[in-house]
This record gives structure tokens, C-alpha cells and sequence, in this order.
């Protein structure tokens, strides 16, 4: 498997070099609303300490972002009034990733929703900074 | 939400009431092939622990899991000669949990393969039984 390079548009997000809707952020790990939503609310964890995917991820990195994904999750769904969520994490270009920086969606779901395709342009700036105050206003602990 | 009910196939499987295609166990976790896989070599990885999904899970119980969704995920690529994987949890019948006791969803991918529904007849035995060989002969440590 190809290394990890530390040139990423999420490391990017993460050194502050590139504007992002936040949502959570602790010492280990940043929650982040995704600009192409497969749904509303859609929201990115991603850990500090980076890895290509969970692939090479270390196991001690993994337990630090699955804790904060479980914290977004649970507010994603109340912040939205959604009934559910899907997670879902992709590795390798064959299985989906497109940013080689290892990330969880998170997308909260309401009965009958459907999950779009990760294509497409970017959402609207207003909307996802509304989804994401939204979300923040629902994250506990 | 409603509370975890023991009274599940998961729990039926890990009593061993009901026989499965077995890839990898340890004290917390048990993973298998799914029975009505959305790509060829689908596995779920479940803790022994039962919550109901994700969001009432214990974060210690949650590490534990990751961390053999990380060895499947590698297994389930080598073994099936894939090129990547995703990973996927679904939390509560809006989102497509049909079994409510936590599990993750490894489905290795080449590309070009599309996910299929998660619903329709159960696979042919012999077919999964060759998977699960291949994914176990793949595992690491």
C-alpha cells in the first residue's frame, strides 16, 4: 500500500490552512461538516495523527476517533432530528477514498432518505455552517 | 432510543445456537461472514459486549471492535485478492440496522464493483465457506 503523505487537503483543515465548518474538535481528533453531503448533515471525523486510511491506521489513534465519532454521531442525529445514522469508511481509490487521510462519515438519516453519491458540486456555505451550528448545539460532554 | 435486547441472531451466534462461517475470534470480538453479502467476502464484525448499535455502545468495547475490524479489513482484502474496503455501520431501521446488537460491515472492493442492497435470498454455503477460508488464512497476528 502506498505511504501516507502528509499533503493532504485535511491536513490542510486541520493546520487551519483551509477554511472547514466545525463541529467538534479535542487533542486527538477535529469533526467537520463534508462540502459534498451525500445527505444533510453530513459530517467528517477525522484524527490529528494521520494515516492513509484505517488500513495503516494505529490502533490506539482508531479507539481516539471511533470515541469522537460516537460523540458526533449521537448529536448528528439529534441536531438533525434524524431517526439514524449511517458511518461509513472508505479505503483505497477501488473502494471510494478520494482524500488519502483517514476519515469517517457520519450521515444522519431519516426513514425513506437515500444516500447520495459523493459527487458533485460543493453545498451551499450558509447551509452546512446552519447544519453545523445545529450539530455543535447537540454535542454533549 | 430502545434499549438492547439480548433476543438477537448475533447473540444466537455467539452462543454458537446458530452455526456461522467464522473468520476470527478473541475475547471481545467475533467476526463472520454475512449471510446476504453486498459484495463477494462481506464480513461483520461484532463485540461479545451486545449493545444495540453504535450510539449506546461502550467506548472500551468500541476500541476493542475496531481493532479486529482492522485485522478483518486487512484479512478480507489480501484474502479476496481485492483492492480496497469499505467499512459500515448502521444504526437504528432509518439508517438499515435489521439486527440490533453492534456490527460493522467489511466489504472488500476492486474497482468497478458496485455495494449491493443488503437484502434478497441467503448465499450458497459452499461459496462462503470458501471466502471465510481465504479471509482466515489471511489474517494477521
Amino acid at each position: 500500500m502506498t505511504q501516507y503523505d502528509p499533503n493532504n487537503i485535511f491536513t490542510k483543515i486541520l493546520k487551519g490552512e483551509i477554511p472547514s465548518h466545525k463541529i467538534f474538535e479535542d487533542d486527538h481528533t477535529l469533526a467537520f461538516m463534508d462540502v459534498m453531503p451525500m445527505v444533510d448533515g453530513h459530517c467528517l471525523v477525522i484524527p490529528k495523527r494521520g494515516s492513509r486510511n484505517l488500513l495503516d491506521a494505529d490502533p490506539t489513534v482508531l479507539a481516539q476517533v471511533m470515541a469522537a465519532v460516537q460523540k458526533v454521531a449521537r448529536a448528528a442525529v439529534k441536531g438533525m432530528g434524524a431517526e439514524g445514522c449511517q458511518i461509513r469508511q472508505y479505503n483505497e481509490q477501488a473502494a471510494g477514498q478520494t482524500v488519502f487521510h483517514l476519515h469517517f462519515h457520519v450521515l444522519p438519516l431519516r426513514t425513506g432518505d437515500s444516500v447520495k453519491p459523493h459527487v458533485g458540486g460543493m453545498a451551499d456555505h450558509a447551509v452546512l455552517a446552519r447544519h453545523a451550528e445545529l450539530i455543535r448545539a447537540a454535542i454533549e460532554g
